[in-house]
């Protein structure tokens, strides 16, 4: 089994911005994306956004030709928008969604309705197993006070996991994918501290494109100017992020990213720049090293996520109080409505003046706002269980991380 | 690292039958499940539907002395009921929830309530390191018409990817729990075939306990009767299912069941009968074995468990549909009240005529039956794409074993 010395691959990944019906010049943008993949031939294009699944079976069909092998990842109400397409077979495919995802009653946002999830597929090229994973995670609205963070760190928390957990059989990882998180924020820290993941912006002999590797800029005219006021440079949230596992050692030879507007056109792809990176993989002579290695850093960074995930959880408890609160209060009002019915019913004298009208749409109201309630308070329910959940998850791992250290 | 030249472990596996005001005699039957494993000192107790966590605490306060680690898997809007006791110290634990699981308005199965999942614990005894999985698959409510059968083969597909996906860091892997299929249901065959997970019943060199390892039967004064009339021994629907990886081989010395009743008591643990087996791990001198072997017969298999998912999927959208309309019809009735409203109001003369209160009570009927559709069409749609994502996701599968059997 003899491999060849070097094996070169070019990774493309976007987030397409493809919403039906919302997105602005969606089908000239995802043509151009598809001309684009097609001239460069990258080994891998990892996309996010691609909501529906028709503009993926367009692509699909003008792709098949260079990318033969693809995968669209199905899940929540309109889709995961993820999926991946591949110069190489695509052996096996599997989806973890992540278990907490916004809220449904913030239409405006919509995260929730996209049922966010990591997707992973394997792939063998020239007999080293790689995994690919692919991801989007709760977007940010409002750096300032973010109340999503929480479920984003819950997410980058499942997502480290997940690939700690899959990535034993592989010789090399990956993972593409819009994080909505800026290099320094904690779950981009918890990420790659708990995998090992290398970013290839950091690790790049070469980089090219935007300043700071930024993946959503000023100069792109679909980018709201309004969410950048702080950041004049743009920002990087946009990621390629890999690891070689004991056998293998992968370098990262380039890191490029588009810069507004798609070459020869008046129009960018997205309103996120897209990332491309060039990874060379090598066979290791020292085969010693072990899967997953402990920083001491980690303990802080574990630490400060459990504190955003006890915030959340206190707010997820606050707000399952209130659905609670305003269901019964909704109960007693229905129940006195009733018996001032049976009262005007069987009472008798009242019956003409009873004013059946407005006692009946009160009826109507105390009915919704009573099934209302009751659908939250059961969506906050799991919501707490979930928070609660991973905080313990983080609580054990700590403490492996901890007896792990002081054990030398 | 020099290895004791055998490992001998203890499996304790039960569904606990513990549903807080509705399972009978429930503290009675926890206390004696908790006297029965300080007793018998296992390894490792795998427990299932211990829904309340205030029992799980109870029973983590009885068995802290011989089973000083022990893990709650928190899931759904009451838990997932899964738990673990282990007198090793769990190292790292994650958690998948089954993407299907039953429907939220079946309120008298109440399965979707429990968030059904697979929960993973990671140990390391003697150095070897071991993967044990827990969970507990949809019910079966009736044989003859199950329509939860297409969810619970999608279950069984999603715990053999997930075993398959997260296995390859561990030694010896382990999956113990009420699995509601029979030894020859298809979900049973595409997980063992798909993990090449072995039955501790099927391998034991001693098998004890009640005939054909059966874990329902009638001589259990909790179980249903009716729902055995077909097998009057009973059936086998809890497993502990193992496997040694490249390096170990796993030999299942024992596998025994509980019979009816406690031991000198009149009362059983649980409607199910605890499965126990005992487990010893030896290292391999030939390492040469694959981790996972392709047996052609997993073809037809696969292709079978396909065929369940598009027998759900059929019905999914049926159901979506049907549900899509009546929201319609609602819409279209809310929309016609508004105008006989509106002209009633402005048309002047019949304004004294108008039949306020039914009017009111039809409108709030019609809202009502919109905003259960909705939902109804909301939770369906998620259905589909999860029946659809399964097929594909078993394409691929199919597409990769092909390939494989055809190159030999």
């Amino acid at each position: 089994m003899d491999k060849d010395p070097q094996l070169q691959l070019r990774i493309f990944d976007l987030n397409c911005w493809a919403i039906r019906y919302l997105s602005k010049l969606r089908q000239e943008r995802l043509s151009l994306i598809g001309d684009f993949l097609c001239q460069e031939e990258f080994d891998l294009a990892l996309l996010q956004e691609v909501w529906s699944e028709r503009d993926y079976w367009e692509l699909k069909k003008k792709l098949c030709a260079h990318y033969p092998s693809s995968h669209y990842f199905k899940s929540g109400v309109i889709g995961s928008g993820l999926c991946i397409f591949s110069k190489h077979q695509i052996l096996d495919t599997f989806l973890f969604q992540y278990s907490v995802n916004g809220y449904p009653y913030m239409f405006q946002h919509g995260d929730w309705f996209g049922g966010k999830s990591v997707g992973l597929v394997v792939l063998k090229i020239q007999e080293i197993i790689f995994n690919i994973y692919v991801t989007h995670l709760h977007a940010e609205y409002c750096r300032e006070k973010d109340g999503y963070l929480p479920h984003r760190v819950v997410q980058a928390w499942e997502l480290a996991q997940f690939i700690r957990h899959t990535s034993n059989g592989a010789d090399v990882i990956m993972l593409g994918g819009d994080l909505n998180m800026h290099p320094e924020d904690v779950g981009i820290r918890l990420l790659r501290g708990w995998t090992g993941l290398k970013d290839s912006f950091i690790a790049a002999e070469q980089v090219n494109g935007n300043e700071d590797g930024c993946t959503l800029v000023p100069a792109n005219c679909f980018t709201g100017k309004k969410e950048l006021q702080c950041y004049p440079q743009g920002i990087r949230i946009d990621y390629i992020l890999y690891k070689g596992l004991s056998q293998y050692d992968v370098r990262c030879n380039s890191h490029e990213t588009t810069t507004g507007t798609a070459p020869k056109k008046d129009i960018p792809y997205s309103d996120h720049e897209a990332v491309m990176a060039t990874l060379s993989i090598e066979k290791k002579s020292d085969k010693s090293q072990k899967h997953f290695t402990v920083e001491p850093v980690l303990v802080d960074i574990l630490n400060e996520a459990r504190m955003e995930v006890r915030v959340g959880l206190h707010s997820a408890e606050r707000q399952r109080y209130s659905c609670g609160r305003m269901g019964i209060l909704a109960l007693l009002l229905l129940l006195m409505q009733g018996a001032m019915g049976l009262n005007s019913v069987f009472g008798g004298g009242l019956q003409q003046s009873f004013p059946k009208f407005s006692f009946s749409l009160l009826g109507l109201l105390a009915v919704l706002i009573f099934l209302i309630s009751a659908v939250l308070c059961l969506f906050h329910t799991i919501e707490v269980k979930v928070l609660q959940g991973t905080e313990e998850q983080m609580r054990v791992a700590l403490q492996t991380i901890q007896s792990k250290l002081s054990s030398g």
